[in-house]
């Protein structure tokens, strides 16, 4: 594709020549003669003298490059268009495998694919346009909207309640018995029933081998457009609000409520019964033990104001030094440590 | 069900009105007519005043509502037995699907329900009353006791020994090589085998998508009664005490031994070769370098006595102040810095 | 086996009894007669004066011992020669499972053993002496090389390319998409094609329920050797390096590089878009906003160079005390607080 009918077709100014032939787009690194890269994270800007790209895009205020240029105010954005502009996705047979074990009460929308193995249990409902893959396991009762995307090997349990447009990565596990236990006055451990189930509303993704465990009682729900990604934990009975973000390996505690557009970085994770504020950021591996209030930014271990934690995890270093220092004056002033200790 | 009913049921004291109907148990912010709720955890009694809920299950110490209560000492305990009056397990009827492979060395007790897609080994043998899911893969020589239930998609592999009443959740993989490797001489790294086994004794619960790894020589061990939560990682050659619980996303490093009665919260992890006495707790994200005491509570990266770290947590927050304070006390005692730095 | 031809077989230094009978390799607590033990970790050795062993592996150095020992330079390696000495790995018949579903696209080398249910998409290529386990799915185009080993449930998504002797331990997904959302100019979210690949290099080997995203453009690749345990995530763009070792339940984010031989312990996690030197080494735990130098040792979170680190940990247990101190000192100086506080 020319330089200049992609300028078009990315809603981009082109700076440089239109007749440039682009046939991949590449990182920055890697990226040779016929490739369109990006810079979106300041980081990789230094690759621009050097890098063998035939074209760049880049902010609109970016200083002047070497070679062609698409400028437009979002970056990241107009390189997610150009990536699907060269993407050639899988194609996509309508086809139900014969393998696959599908109930008589089940109902199945129109154009469906279901992969080799698949199991779909009595009472499914499912919308149009699915796209099951290989090993997908519906349990009975499952209810699903349309555009439904199963990788191999998802499990969703009995009663989960599904929107449209949710994609589920392979290996999710969705309506896992949550973890609900008690201590019997005998000395025993009695499991709590968990008879609630789980709700993912329109245009959710799960991540590959997330769990999401179904509530004690009630729903555990992800709202509307909720991104999770791979391997993380959400408990039975939380919430997490709409187009709230969850990365790689983060836990969430029982009863945990999310707000709307949330941000939660890798390997946080939040103690039970707490909500947190819409459009709040927790930073990854923090821990939060407490409710996060609306547009709050936290980090840290306990999890605090951000730019507090950043003031402590500086001045922390300096810490084996000032026990020097005030040891120092103590002695200065001849004073004995109220410890006893040793310096 | 009438509300004197469910009372006497749940081994509760009534107050109130004892003819009301009760069909469902709720959540208390979610409750509504005809819904029993409870309060176990104090920071919910504030939704007293205003929920919906036709009843309450509450301590017996606790003050007056204004809608009928259930009494008892154990609030918990009895909204466990509360959901199971209500809830309808999803029917089993003891079938063997057709497309599962069961080797014809392989024995299964009575009753048993075997899943679509399902693989049993050779030489594996299966207690009474298994209900087994879709796609289950039970590798050769696995043993298994009675009332065996694993959710869709569980592995367990070969020569792993699992006792009665053990529940396996989606996704768990049980009997997976350990993670040992020496580097050689040549500069490559030599794997080494692992050559021992698994053993999850009566009682024991698994979560989705968690995995136990089998030992090097010798058995990695879950004991008795013993629940360990989603997307835990149980490393060769550990034991877990009985009756012990562990959280989500927690790892075990190798060798670790785990006694009775220990509680571990969530993503906490600990060092190899260690052992955590009986009645230990390990607080949610703590890293355990060095063995536990019996009955110590811990918390903390590294993990400290707990009200130690408590304490810790909270002045650490004063450090970047402190260190002004200090410099301040420098100044007016005419002193240097010993680090020769700028405050 | 006669304890002096194991001596040979190992290439130790025998000391005591070469007729002792053993016929199994056992660890030191739960040896008994006929079992050899080993001592590589000092903090075992205590045990030597108790165990019931009948032979032990020992550090050449190590002092007299009151049983027959092996010596050598490297007991680990020996122990895990020993091991293998002693183990019957289950026995594999090369064969196709009839209810295995390949694509007539497929080509499959010789001596392949693929279990039940396995699905083989179009266009996937393997070599020879592959052991397939049941449900292991391989999308379209998947290209591997010899001796490829996957254990149940394995997902290879679509044009991953896998080398020599690679080993997939059960649930591990490689290829799922990797988490890429555009927040759009429309208050929606936007998906990231990820267009990309992983490539798995020769000996590679990778744990249970591990995931590894495919690259949203260009590859996700992991280098010949390296070695990941269980519960890993792997995001779109990283690289990891020849020899490198990643403990359970690492979290890597988008693009990052780590270098060869890098040890990184479990449940650490990277930001993104860093790079970590050859021969580095990451604590266990530790959270690492920034490239790590070459051979560098760091630790903490956020990860410092290590030795600080852990005079940090040693001097944070003292601040809560410090904090008094420095009270004290101020009031000897008759000095109010900056910050008005209360001591």
């Amino acid at each position: 594709m020319r330089l200049g009918d992609l300028a078009k077709r990315l809603s981009c100014e082109l700076r440089g020549d239109a007749t440039v032939e682009i046939s991949r787009v590449a990182a920055i690194e890697a990226a040779g003669p016929g490739d369109l890269t990006f810079v979106a994270n300041p980081r990789y800007a230094r690759h621009l003298a050097t890098t063998r790209a035939s074209a760049v895009i880049l902010a609109t205020a970016a200083p002047d490059v070497p070679l062609p240029s698409l400028r437009t105010d979002d970056p990241y954005l107009a390189f997610a268009a150009a990536v699907e502009c060269f993407h050639q996705a899988p194609a996509v047979v309508p086809e139900i495998h014969p393998s696959a074990v599908i109930a008589s009460s089940a109902t199945v929308g129109a154009r469906a694919s279901i992969g080799a193995h698949a199991v779909i249990g009595d009472g499914v409902r499912i919308g149009d346009d699915a796209r099951i893959g290989p090993h997908v396991v519906l349990y009975p009762d499952v209810d699903i909207g349309q555009r439904f995307v199963a990788q191999a090997h998802v499990t969703v349990r009995e009663r989960v309640r599904i929107g449209d447009d949710v994609v589920l990565q392979s290996g999710a596990v969705i309506g896992s018995d949550g973890f609900g236990y008690v201590p019997t006055a005998e000395g025993g451990i009695r499991k709590l029933i968990q008879a609630g189930d789980v709700v993912l509303e329109d245009g959710v993704e799960i991540g590959a081998n997330t769990t999401i465990d179904r509530a004690a009682i009630g729903s555990t729900v992800i709202r509307r457009g909720a991104k999770i990604d791979n391997l993380v934990m959400i408990a039975h009975g939380c919430e997490v609000g709409e187009n709230s973000m969850v990365a790689a390996q983060v836990g969430l505690s029982g009863s945990t409520r999310i707000g709307r557009w949330v941000r939660i970085g890798g390997q946080a994770g939040t103690a039970g019964h707490l909500s947190v504020g819409d459009g709040a950021q927790i930073a990854a591996q923090s821990g939060v033990p407490n409710s996060v209030p609306a547009g709050a930014v936290v980090g840290g271990y306990p999890a605090i104001d951000m730019p507090l934690w950043r003031r402590v995890t500086a001045a922390v270093t300096r810490l084996p030094n000032l026990l020097r220092r005030v040891r120092r004056i103590e002695k200065r002033l001849d004073m004995g440590r109220p410890d006893g200790g040793q310096s």
